[in-house]
């Protein structure tokens, strides 16, 4: 399996291979049926429903347009196209092939997936059912657990399961045991049970272990389906200001060459020698729409939108193409004002479904920047216009630096950070806590007294000053100062950076998802480079040979 | 480096090498002055008061000594013997010549070893006060992380550091990047200049950045220190009923061979051949001591106390010593009653200092089984006495199995299972809740039936009824169900039991202990195993020999 292709995270419905959305209503259908040649490399076939990131890229470009193109959608039903399988998890000669780095990124990515399922869930109403018709196993299961609903058929044979520790030696990829234990609350002696039985647990049992919502007699599962999802739509209505209608989520303007990537407002170059990226966002250009009517009229051309969009391919294409990018420098160039009159149209239209759609967007954008391991920093330098959304970016980095006064030669305005409403709250990471309650832990005093600077320009001494940079530099340090930290950084090991950036990000409380990103990702990680999962003779790449795997038995 | 030698957890302050335990009044002393030449395998020099599992062996003991012996102490200030250093942390060549799993069951008990400090001081009011003279790094500065107070002497040249990153390539293996940014809540921003800044931070901007909680001129540093642990200890006068003074925590008997260990009320037994270690614990044979007099006249022969320390070597001694055995299962014999009657008569004076360090210390063993990465399994057999504290490592375990009945032709009473008040609240697990609470996340009100039936002998088709127990089996399924269970443990990867168990065993709510045990330890494996750290072009392998790391970039 070569992995030299770029994977592209942009698609659309008329280009699925494996997901078909049908909606009906303020019902939809979101059915799986992967196409077995429509891997995304070769040299393994997608039997029995199982997948690989090119069928996850779809799911979550489902997701996505469910929210946005189809509004009226209240309850979304996850089913197989197939007869006799619901889904069999990742594909695991893929997984055996892949690179340590592809499976992180891989399993990172499906988390992310789930997640913004149970944001649909949670903020937009939109509830899902997985309707599990044969075998659901593993990454399969999985799925069904970012549901709400988890409805399994009782025919004598459909299961549910988590095969992966008894029969390949890895830990469920997924948030698998996370869920089993935290969100639905299985005991943990019983998940104990679950995590080992390779064939899985099925009808009575899988209810009353809580592995599943509700069992469905064969016969009527497909009304008993179509009953429960009319009544979980019906439950929640579409409410606030309209148009209630979808908006397109049109083609992104996108052009992608040698050393970086060019869209309308974001711009990512490349420097390999440096082994580092940076991501320019340009501020609005036009004045913002400011009623539900006018800002559902920019659709997709809403720059905040537009941007969340563009920032978040960006994103993706880094994480997955460019491995040896340890750096991405970000940089705004616009104005700061403008940015935070974009924002504040959305904040204050928060009950009109597609303003709101277009903040929680930002809120997964930057959390997907929160959980890109990268080392992330921030120059805030003259021109620039981080403000309200784009600070936030600034307060996602492991560091920022500041540039006090201009350049010589150079008129833009000094450099300015501008504190808005979105600062406080409706952006949380995955903690749970915003960015600024994260970043003054220890002086809950600070976070106050930047909360009375909401609005107002604060220059590089005053950020510095009120603990919102890193470091404030003068234009003669500033070169040496910048040059220095991005030379040191390139050359530290980026095994050491992965691990001490996930540790350092996210101090304070722990939610499910920090506990799958953080805690469970780590483990798997290590698993992933153990010997008796991928070594020749290990249960991965030993899957499907008939042979045993061989299992170097000391304990860690 | 050999690892063949058996690693002993037992010392006592006459044979120490590496500390000396001064006690003046309430003020004790903890002086660290490491032997070069005292490492527990060959192959390296301590050094610069750095350390290995010996030394941290001695300071455990320390800790646990002070509580019992020298319960007059009310504050300890840990400080160096060197002249020019504090502690320059783990050894580095010990780490580099150690094997993945010896290095992780290190850094697993140096943790056990910090929260062991952090205990004395939060519940038994016994303050630390790091007193940092010269370079405290590393391993010497996460040792200064777990005291209440870091006074650094503001000389010029002493600092604070946790270089291994920019230096070793592997994160801090001792809680310390969570202690700053959790316990501390150093900045994140700044806490990721600390953490790549290989020379430290010293002086006033120790003190900003909250690294130190105070700098002391070097002309007055031991008065200041003196003066500061006297005030300490003023503060925190031990109270209630006497006697106030320690008893002697004598030697433990116990005798080892081939095939396990004999302890007066442990046993271990090893099988090798099924990879699997039998401990069985006899319950009491006297009446409980039941006054505040009578207990402190038993002394370390109070079987709640003996038996705590007699698991807690047996633990310690399967870990480090046993690493292919992958199961533990935990059998018990005796009169359950008795055993809730010894429990009681602590609980019931739990404001005598005595009984309340025993009931602490059975707290940190039961979780000592906790972050055990065995695969644990009680066996609830007739003659049992699976009561209160013994109870407790029932629910301790992956999996319980509880027989109905008896065995033919075995004239032992029945299995029961016995909960008292101390399964309620006294020992809390990392994650803070109790193990009930743990185990009856999804179905509080079973916590609240299991608390009704509080001093009941409950037989196994209750106990399985109650949710108390994984399986109830009668005598005619009993054996093969426990053999096959046994059987297919031992045969799968131990990685994946180890990840598996990891994340099953803590849902709910995640403390500091948490995060340092399962996120920063999970990462800080993962990174053990890469080659950047211990390929033999690792940051790890080549420290010191001039040559620098050769790291693969790409990122993860």
């Amino acid at each position: 399996m070569t992995e030299a292709k770029k994977i592209d995270f942009q698609t659309d419905p008329a280009r699925y291979r494996h997901w078909r959305i049908e909606t009906d209503g303020p019902v939809a259908n979101l059915v799986m049926d992967v196409d077995e040649a429509g891997g995304l490399f070769d040299g393994y076939e997608l039997k029995l429903n199982s997948y690989d990131l090119g069928v996850d890229i779809e799911l979550a470009d489902a997701v996505q347009r469910l929210r946005f193109e189809h509004p009226e959608v209240r309850a979304v039903v996850i089913r197989s196209g197939k007869d006799r399988v619901f889904c069999a998890g990742a594909n695991i000669r893929m997984l055996a092939g892949a690179s340590h780095s592809h499976k992180v990124n891989f399993c990172k990515f499906t988390n992310e997936t789930r997640n913004a399922i149970e944001d649909a869930s949670e903020n937009s109403g939109q509830r899902y059912i997985a309707a599990v018709k044969g075998a659901c196993a593993g990454g399969g299961y999985e799925l069904a657990l970012a549901t709400d609903h988890i409805m399994l058929t009782d025919d004598g044979s459909s299961t549910v399961a988590l095969p992966e520790v008894p029969l390949l030696a890895v830990l469920p990829g997924t948030g698998g045991l996370t869920r089993v234990t935290d969100k639905r609350k299985v005991r943990r002696d019983r998940a104990d049970v679950f995590c080992t039985v390779e064939e899985g647990i099925k009808g009575r049992r899988a209810l009353d272990w809580r592995l599943v919502d509700e069992i469905v007699p064969n016969a009527t599962f497909d009304e008993g389906v179509g009953a429960r999802a009319a009544e979980m739509a019906a439950a929640n209505p579409l409410s606030g200001p309209g148009p209630h209608t979808g908006i397109e989520l049109a083609s992104l303007e996108r052009s992608i060459d040698a050393d970086g990537v060019r869209y309308s407002t974001v711009t990512v170059a490349i420097d390999r020698d440096g082994r580092r990226a940076e991501i320019t966002i340009a501020g609005p250009t036009v004045e913002a729409a400011a009623t539900p009517e006018a800002i559902h009229a920019e659709g997709a051309a809403n720059w905040m939108l537009n941007a969340a969009r563009e920032l978040d391919d960006a994103i993706l294409h880094l994480r997955a193409n460019e491995n040896e990018i340890g750096t991405i420098v970000f940089k705004a160039q616009g104005d700061p004002e403008r940015v935070a009159t974009h924002e504040a149209a959305l904040l204050d239209n928060g009950d009109f479904w597609l303003a709101r759609e277009i903040l929680l967007y930002w809120k997964r954008v930057l959390k997907r920047i929160d959980m890109t391991s990268r080392s992330l920093v921030a120059l805030v330098e003259p021109g620039s216009c981080f403000a309200g959304p784009l600070a936030e970016i600034v307060f996602a980095c492991d560091r920022s630096m500041m540039l006090e006064g201009q350049f010589e030669g150079d008129n833009r305005p000094p450099a300015e950070l501008r504190l808005t409403p979105g600062n406080f709250g409706p952006y949380p990471m995955p903690n749970g806590l915003s960015r600024l309650e994260t970043r003054f832990l220890g002086e809950p005093e600070a976070l106050e007294v930047a909360r009375g600077r909401i609005g107002e320009a604060i220059d590089a001494e005053e950020a510095d000053v009120l603990g919102l940079v890193t470091f404030a530099y003068d234009d003669i340090d500033w070169e040496d100062e910048v040059r220095i930290f991005l030379e040191e950084r390139a050359n530290f090991s980026p095994d050491a950076m992965t691990g001490m950036e996930a540790n350092l990000r996210f101090p304070g409380p722990e939610t499910m998802e920090t506990k799958i990103f953080a805690r469970l990702t780590a483990w798997q990680n290590w698993i992933f480079q153990r010997p008796n999962a991928v070594g020749e003779e290990g249960a991965l790449k030993r899957y499907g040979t008939g042979q045993r795997a061989a299992f170097d038995m000391t304990r860690v």
